[in-house]
């Protein structure tokens, strides 16, 4: 888990400079969330004094802080229309793993406290930000103190390589790829399932602990449209980076045999595993559960049939995966920085041919979740 | 307050690596501590399910976590000792400005929760720890949430240069000195006190809220046992740091208004300025006020008279003080890291000679305030 964090600082390959599909994934999901919180207050027929806010795989740069404003905002706009006081103490947990950069997080707070107190009439003493380091998959709160979890482009991340696939047995049986190919024997997509389905229950089954009666969690992430998980929707972007590095294994840049034993950590399930998991756990009701189609680059780059457009749509998609998978190819594979940036250059390519062929995009899954009273 | 902050990381001038002092001072605190803890469990008729422990000021580095390990292994003794059950959710929240390094502490957690889950028969998930940037002259968290809280090495830190003194009319009125020095007008003494008395002042009040009825402090810091604010106990380790400073100045290495102009945002208050504004404020009673002699290299050179000696205390002293006050002298004197290399090397000489004539030594307070019920 240590080798999984999004590129740090705010330098040309960080996270934080490239996070543009993360933010177009948040604000295509913005009404549902808006209108989970609506539900939420307008439902609730006590006020609230206090209300405990998380955003889980907070990651660092604009989109940090950008969704809390946006869920504070809603809830006292909905105060405002039942005629309710404010809410008194906002308390909000910006959660990632250990080795998240929370720093750089940090120090845009004196910030985001002069915004809330010029802007929004929330004065600064009721907002109390806080960083909560460690694994969604496990508990991370006490109990009973969350009323809105929200958690956007995280939930594809598995807890680890499926178990299995990382035996001494098993280890190279998926030659030459990264993740689910069609060319992957049954075996890796079971255990691909079993990984995602055990993670994701580990989780609804934390967040049930922590969450009060009736509270909500609004969780987007990749998924797919289809049973099968070999679709270009849910692995085509895994697929065409397996030929980059495969491209430079075959010269001898990289070890082949590297290649082969390397799993990527995620998993863009099916909304029936989803809700298989749900119903077993039995705390959560499905409130809702919708897919939207997101463009590879964010929607961006609008002609992608000129030389230029083609080559821009790739470097875009390369700067964005890059910055995200970085941290792991570099502890798996030990490349420096020159091998780095010549197999996103490659992987640019490859992209840029692919989308001005086929205009593969993903599946963002976003769904609402109450807490059962 | 952006330019306040202890050296990052752990390399060779960090203050990782060199916060051996602040760690003496907290073992000088430790029985204090303890048995503040061990009063307030005793005299808590209720059994506590759910306890908030804060440490304001906690730094980053080896100190940053034992001081917390201490805190809920005396806890539990306690509640052992009284046949009661353990606490289930220990809420930990660990605090310091925007700009400490965050990272660093958050990367030795799941060590530190490894440790507690072997060693302290308190699970995983009963301990869920929090990093809460911000300053603690000023709400830090929601109300009455806190039990216990611990503060040290940290409040002899004032949350700006004392007013006034950055005005343009007294900017430079204590010329050639960073800090209260004999040859510093009155007026400079004045707006140093004043200074401290509004920052503890609004320390205590935020404070006060924030714990619970009968929740207890543990506050330790630099302060002095004479009402003179020029004592060498309370100032010398600055006059000798301007004393290298000033021979910099001297050759141009360092532009000499730029001394005049800088004040450090530190003091060491004597006991009656505590002791009246904790009265004054008036939420809390003070259950003890002790003063411990450290020395500058926290005792760890013995024998200071040989040239050897001499010059290693020097050495350690340099570097405890530049891991501190580093990114201070950075930000004000605009000085790059040779120029700081050359003078912590003439403080060390400074330091090392002066200490062979005359052992001044810190004065730290420890004290334990606890909340009215």
């Amino acid at each position: 888990m240590q080798a999984l964090h999004m590129n740090k600082g705010n330098g040309d390959t960080s996270y934080a400079k490239n996070s543009t599909v993360q933010r177009k994934i948040i604000s295509v999901g913005k009404r549902i969330m808006q209108e989970a919180i609506l539900e939420m207050m307008y439902s609730n027929v006590v006020e609230l004094e206090s209300m405990g806010i998380a955003d889980l795989g907070c990651s660092s740069g604009p989109n940090t802080l950008s969704v809390i404003s946006e869920i504070m905002e809603t809830v006292e706009a909905a105060n405002r229309h039942l005629g309710r006081p404010l809410v008194s103490e906002f308390r909000v947990f910006l959660n990632d793993l250990y080795s998240n950069d929370f720093n750089e997080v940090f120090m845009s707070l004196p910030a985001f406290y002069n915004r809330l107190k010029e802007g929004k009439g929330i004065g600064f003493g009721s907002c109390f930000v806080s960083g909560v380091p460690g694994s969604f998959y496990g508990r991370l709160f006490p109990t009973n103190t969350l009323h809105f979890v929200h958690s956007s482009s995280s939930l594809h991340w598995l807890s680890q390589v499926p178990a299995g696939l990382d035996s001494k047995a098993l280890k190279c049986v998926n030659k030459g790829k990264l993740f689910i190919s069609k060319s992957s024997p049954q075996i890796v997509m079971d255990a691909y399932s079993m990984q995602f389905r055990n993670d994701f229950s580990l989780f609804i089954r934390s967040r049930s602990q922590e969450l009060v009666p009736s509270g909500r969690m609004v969780l987007s992430f990749l998924g797919r449209k289809s049973a099968d998980p070999t679709t270009q929707d849910s692995c085509y972007h895994w697929e065409l980076l397996a030929q980059a590095i495969m491209s430079l294994a075959r010269e001898g840049r990289i070890e082949e045999e590297k290649v082969d034993s390397f799993n990527a950590p995620y998993y863009a399930p099916c909304t029936e595993e989803i809700k298989e998991e749900i119903q077993k756990e039995g705390s959560f009701t499905i409130d809702r559960l919708e897919g939207f189609e997101i463009d590879w680059d964010g929607g961006v780059v609008t002609d992608i049939h000129t030389p230029q457009g083609k080559q821009l749509v790739g470097q875009r998609v390369a700067k964005t995966i890059r910055a995200v998978v970085e941290s792991m190819l570099e502890s798996h594979f030990g490349i420096g920085p020159d091998v780095m940036d010549d197999l996103f250059i490659r992987y640019a390519d490859i992209v840029g041919t692919h989308l001005s062929q086929s205009r593969t995009k993903y599946i963002n899954l976003v769904m609402v979740l109450v807490k059962k009273g």
